[in-house]
């Protein structure tokens, strides 16, 4: 017996309590997921252009029945030795440029996301003997008490840690501004940090801003803001949990865009997680074996999951399904045609400002056009939000990010087609023109 | 093909680096495990004394099943609505004392144990407005950064937080002082924080102490304590990451042996974890209402994976097997026999010292018997060593513990029997024999 909306809203918040949030007005209840759909109890099919989870698509069979035959034979832990470890670790080394790969860089597993991100700040901070941590000004990087106190986006409520600054990010800035006006704000952050009596540990950035509203654009914003960090003795933390594994189309990692082949950029530690496992709690990071070796000396790492054989067979089925299917490049090209759709609805909606992104991570701002769109960012939070959830009630789920929450959030799986770009595009423009109709 | 133990150990140190490392003198090397055993890739079998994640036994085809099944159909997370997570988490709040059950009390889940201790630590830092941590003086509560801070056990290299004060544990006191001993050592951590000008959020306390070297009588004996920290302000955090499930075989929490039914011990936050999904990583809390309601109101709380579909099955499925199969009853009476007969070897061995323990959660001192047993607890760490890899050599898998490293840490999985409780106890025995006619 399925239970009714409002039935599992009461029992959510008498079992789960205060703390937790559901998307959309009118929440979502999926009993089946496959490739780009979510299904609902009442047999509706969404089109998910939100989850980098299932990266590979919903209930990818392949990941599945990796999960199920290792499963069934054996899941220990690190403690022990195994071959799935270090076939994966192996793998990850190998997509890494030159300076982190095996011999000068080495893989550590964790289970979530925020796990490797904490784990990276305690070896950065191990090995430059500073605590300072810089982190853009609308920044998410976790859950554990030192991330939540660097993920400004969780809200006001939450305090910074003491260690932290932001810097703040010049999203809308002309491509040319964009890196020196970030380092510039770096090197404050270093100032701020000097005055307090701290030495900068680390820059830790998503490659792609995600939480900051997308920025993807020039190539070569951030590495200004990295010689900056390092010439201060920080190291800089590429998080990679939410552009990683192919989704930006141009590289496996979101950092990598950043550099050439001549000049490679080479974070100190990358870390991953979110499609690393298609769903699996599977997530790690590298770090550049010098930069792990304090740590290494200090501390010894063990995480009870983390690592385990079937956690490493779902991420090793995860990689061979990107391989052979070549889900990077189909990311490059349905990214490109998904964001050539949405520039051109931008010239039939005013509400429609800027579209960036690679790949299939993108972001479009929504603004008031009444304010006029030539004179800077006018943000529209309240439009954004009917958008959002107009767009469920017509069966494409998508999200919302950013300082103004103004900027819609697109980055679906990477099986997305250019059939899946334009049903989401020609939704969009039926929500908008229905929205502006009963303006 | 399968690689040699030497060369899994050159690619694991050039992989996986530094931070890692592996049980025993030679390492273990499975590749198959089933109920109690693990078989490595010589097809030779080692009963597993000492696993308590896989506890309803390795590869239990039921949690294989729920698992498989819940991962074809559908795996996405808590912003979405799902049966699963409320079904787990009204069975969960059912096992909880009245003050902590459906209505008064409220679950959250996450990946690791570590990730529940990290979110207590937060919560009961909203709620009190207190920072400071008070732990005993060789805890283990996990691997983020506030809890590697929190866990002396990792080693002297591994700094304790400002905001953290140990608390010496009289593990082997006579019965009558072990609780007011440890409660006033809790009373002078909390001015000891006072000196520093903090307050107390949280006595943070394994049930069983395992890497204190496994405390578990009399009943009762943290009563005390708790009630000194309450009266400071503070929460009581019981971490069940270890005894939690049934392991102690008189209640299904550690925690709950420590009650009586007239005077329940209610804590204001239970974390759990390793056993919970038998090997899925899946974790999470409970937490009284009152205590949970400030974190409520400052943040949210969204974890990827945490509560996800598949995890609640597998941990469902845990649930079905510990009850359907009576484990708890199980731990209690092969605890007991277990006890018996190494008590019953200590009259024949003298480096056997005390044995402590509840259902299946053992500690075993070994002490060097040439400075006399009766004369206090005289450590002997060698000797410990030479025992726990001679166990590994004769096919039976049990680890030390205790800031001596001089205790047998005896942890098998719930569907340890008579027979296989008579395994060890032999092999223990041959062993010491063989170790003492060496001497």
């Amino acid at each position: 017996m399925t239970l009714s909306t409002p039935e599992l809203l009461d029992r959510r918040a008498r079992l789960l309590g205060p703390a937790y949030r559901l998307f959309y007005e009118q929440p979502l209840h999926p009993v089946r997921g496959e490739g780009v759909w979510l299904f609902d109890a009442d047999g509706r099919r969404y089109l998910d252009a939100y989850n980098n989870v299932a990266s590979v698509g919903h209930c990818r069979p392949e990941v599945v029945q990796a999960i199920a035959a290792q499963a069934a034979v054996l899941n220990t832990h690190t403690r022990y030795l195994h071959e799935g470890v270090l076939a994966l670790a192996e793998r990850l080394l190998a997509t890494m440029p030159a300076g982190l790969q095996a011999g000068d860089g080495h893989a550590m597993f964790t289970c979530t996301g925020s796990e490797a991100n904490d784990l990276a700040l305690r070896i950065a901070q191990a090995h430059t003997g500073g605590t300072g941590l810089i982190i853009t000004q609308w920044a998410y990087h976790g859950v554990t008490a030192p991330l939540a106190g660097a993920s400004p986006s969780l809200g006001p409520q939450q305090p910074l840690g003491s260690n932290v600054v932001t810097v703040p990010l010049p999203l809308r800035a002309p491509h040319s501004e964009i890196g020196p006006r970030f380092a510039e704000g770096v090197r404050q952050a270093i100032a701020t940090l000097a005055q307090r009596g701290l030495r900068p540990a680390a820059l830790l950035l998503d490659t792609v801003c995600s939480s900051d509203g997308v920025l993807t654009h020039p190539a070569g914003w951030l590495n200004e803001a990295v010689n900056s960090v390092r010439a201060a003795g920080g190291v800089f933390i590429a998080d990679e949990v939410q552009p990683g594994f192919g989704r930006t189309g141009e590289a496996f990692w979101g950092f990598a865009r950043h550099g050439t082949p001549a000049a490679p950029l080479v974070p100190d530690i990358v870390t991953m997680g979110k499609p690393m496992g298609n769903g699996h709690p599977v997530a790690g990071l590298v770090a550049r074996a010098e930069v792990l070796a304090a740590f290494g000396r200090q501390c010894r790492y063990f995480n009870t999951f983390g690592g385990n054989p079937v956690a490493m067979a779902a991420a090793n089925a995860v990689l061979d399904v990107i391989e052979r299917e070549g889900l990077q490049a189909n990311a490059l090209h349905t990214g490109v045609v998904l964001r050539q759709r949405l520039a051109a609805l931008g010239r039939r909606h005013a509400a429609i400002g800027a579209v960036r992104g690679a790949g299939q991570f993108i972001g479009l701002d929504l603004v008031d056009a009444t304010q006029g769109r030539d004179d800077g960012f006018a943000p529209a939070p309240a439009l954004t939000q009917r958008v959002v959830n107009g767009l469920r009630q017509r069966g494409v789920l998508i999200s919302a990010t950013g300082p103004e929450a103004s900027t819609l959030k697109i980055r679906p799986p990477l099986v997305f087609t250019e059939a899946h770009a334009a049903l989401l595009a020609d939704t969009l423009d039926a929500v908008l023109t229905e929205l502006e109709n009963a303006a």
